[in-house]
């Protein structure tokens, strides 16, 4: 039986994970490749070599030191999993420079280097393979480059973050508002001790940077997603939206305009008849808007040893099975050749058209909604809904919340200006972007 | 730049489809393959030559022979999608025998003669391509053979056929029963004249074997699969459903048991909470449960020209990839290798574990529930939730609705005669069976 020897880099929850399917799930996995191949772990760089773990690599060589597992000439494929930006990075290059190819978890390293990386690995003649970087266990990198390749995508919208996904779940409990609720996702190992990766939605940016290059063949540029964070929202703004027919959702949305595309990941609302608003808790879903396909989701876990270990082992089964595949005519890691991608721009934030959900404190006079909808038409801005009950924090005040139709994020921005400067108007307006999903 | 050439089999919904993608989205399937290759229909099969169409084929020879394009020496590819199971195998084992690979939607010529093709495409050295044959344009297909290739599939669950999923949809609201919704579905084009293909759940059956085949490696079994239609449901069985926590969906399910595997399609009842519930209209999804992934789903639409052809092409554009890698080395048909499928037996009907929903009408007095409760006892059925009310058919009457726990379908069906042999109760009763998918 032929053996592909595999380099790990990392035995924390994902190797862990890894190295369990490939223990676990071998007779499986052999019986898929035909029962002529296996796959065998054969060194592993660890950084703590002393600490007991739960389980036993039969066979491998343990070291603390990566480039011992990247030089090692005997390793077929190396397996990235210790994340960082920096030493995973190097492992990577040298990795390529030594003609092997490579699965790797790393959001951050793709989508902040992945465009080198995939230009190094194209001279050499290798792979990188990066499903488990977006999504956890749902396949959608293969969807999105290979399922639906007969597609002009129009558009990307996920929940790709599951621990914000977890906290506006959450919030929908009585008496719940966002500082309670993160200090429970805190307690149940669903947030980190610093929650601001997640919850600021620099994770989620990440993903989406990738989401959005083999979506539409564009380069990565993590730089230019605007990105705005869920810590804003309260539990009052996550009932109003379902009082008018919508829920909350902290979502990556990656949109084709006519002179260029949109990257942005921010808090959105979802009408709940779009299946996008139905997923609930840690679970992740990215909705695909294909120009022959129409509208397509896909579910599952986004995180965790086993869901993430999934992706990583069926990029190694991939890379197996492409063994004697030119990499000229393997998928091209964006989904598009590297020389065929469009240099179309990300446009600024203001340049989108989104309708928007308003909230603010007025005081309660007849006289207020008069001003705030003639300031609103003086912009072209129609209010679609209104819904105004007396404030929660001072009953003198009304509370008005608002969703108006599709305008230009500029032009809402100066509209914003002007009702914030209304003596009626007290304090910062509220605004989410309304998704307009069900297109 | 190269160009591969293709041969259509069949102009209709699905060949025109394909051929309108073919033309519209040329530019970016090149992008995608890397702007050397392009793909060009070069022969055309159609029933009748004389009729105008909506679309014109630049420079493809048309034919009403079918065979004159199998026997076609520049074709490359045959794309059949005229349909049926006598002159579509015909053409299909002639395009093998030239070396031809084969891309098609034909699920039942898959599901029927499945494995004698892909033995022969094996022997030949060609590949038979299929994702479309099974829920439309989801990619459903490439997730269950090679994004979740590390995983043992414990199970799949889909709402894979649109016609039954928008007549339980439609029996939603008020006034509706099945024969008004299948007449509205039969005038908006979703049911066809005779619908008994859909509403008797053979279509969702073809393309279930096929699900269970991938997911589990076992030889395509149609004859196998358990198949019960929708035309039994009541509008007011929907009502129950809904007051007792669940919805209730038109199911192909595969599942693996300790003993072998239950493949069937029926009526299931399905907790709202989980997102399959929540699939409306005529859209499909599919449920997908691994041992390492966990639960995930996938959703769209399951039918249309443009998602079943977003499918052929999506499978075309892996030909055109794969053509210099050994036939070996590509994702066998069926996800394992066809030596490598296990022989574990399908089992009846009887011999699966479920739980029910059970509908009767009962003399309406106190003692009927005890002999009700005491004869489900006698065989260890025990009563999760229980609804009576006064018959909406006979006011003396009580309609009775209990949900079971899980139980073996032989025990069920000894209850169940027994019950139906009791005096206070009314006709036959209905036996619905509920879904665990949460699990």
């Amino acid at each position: 039986m032929k053996q592909v020897k595999l380099g790990l880099l990392g035995l924390g929850t994902v190797g862990g994970g890894t190295a369990q399917i490939l223990q676990e799930s071998l007779p499986e996995i052999e019986r898929r490749l035909g029962g002529d191949v296996t796959l065998r772990i054969i060194h592993v760089a660890v950084r703590e070599l002393n600490r007991t773990r739960p389980l036993e690599i039969d066979g491998a060589v343990m070291t603390d030191q990566p480039m011992d597992v990247v030089n090692n000439p005997d390793v077929d494929i190396v397996v990235e999993l210790m994340g960082g930006t920096s030493l995973a990075k190097t492992c990577i290059e040298t990795a390529i420079e030594k003609g092997k190819s490579i699965v790797t978890a790393n959001k951050a390293l793709i989508a902040e280097h992945g465009n080198a990386l995939f230009q190094k690995a194209q001279e050499q003649g290798v792979s990188i393979a990066y499903e488990a970087a977006v999504a956890g266990g749902i396949p959608i990198i293969k969807a999105l480059r290979e399922g639906l390749a007969a597609n002009r995508i129009d558009w990307v919208a996920g929940i790709i973050n599951g621990t914000g996904n977890y906290i506006l779940t959450e919030m929908k409990t009585p008496d719940a508002d966002f500082a309670k609720v993160l200090k429970t996702a805190q307690e149940l190992g669903y947030a980190e001790a610093d929650p601001t990766f997640d919850v600021e939605g620099i994770d989620a940016a990440h993903k989406l940077t990738i989401l959005a290059s083999i979506a539409f063949g564009i380069e990565l540029q993590f730089e230019r997603v605007y990105t705005e964070g869920i810590s804003q929202i309260t539990a009052e703004d996550i009932r109003f939206a379902e009082q008018l027919g919508y829920e909350i959702k902290h979502l990556g949305i990656a949109s084709r305009a006519e002179d260029g595309f949109s990257l942005r990941v921010h808090p959105t609302l979802v009408p709940k008849s779009v299946l996008l608003a139905q997923v609930n808790g840690v679970m992740n879903a990215v909705m695909v808007h294909g120009n022959h396909v129409g509208p397509t989701l896909y579910y599952g876990p986004g995180a965790g040893a086993g869901p993430t270990a999934s992706a990583v082992v069926a990029d190694i089964i991939d890379l197996v099975r492409a063994a004697h595949q030119p990499v000229a005519d393997r998928v091209p890691p964006l989904g598009f050749g590297l020389h065929q991608l469009t240099s179309a721009p990300v446009l600024p934030i203001e340049a989108i058209d989104s309708a928007y959900y308003l909230r603010c404190f007025a005081k309660d006079n007849a006289g207020v909604l008069a001003q705030l909808s003639a300031t609103l038409a003086e912009h072209h801005i129609n209010i679609e809904l209104l819904h105004q009950e007396p404030s929660s924090q001072n009953p003198e005040d009304a509370t008005v919340v608002i969703i108006t139709n599709q305008v230009k994020e500029s032009e809402m921005n100066r509209a914003l200006k002007k009702l914030e400067a209304m003596p009626a108007i007290d304090g910062e307006i509220m605004r989410i972007r309304v998704g307009a999903l069900d297109a």
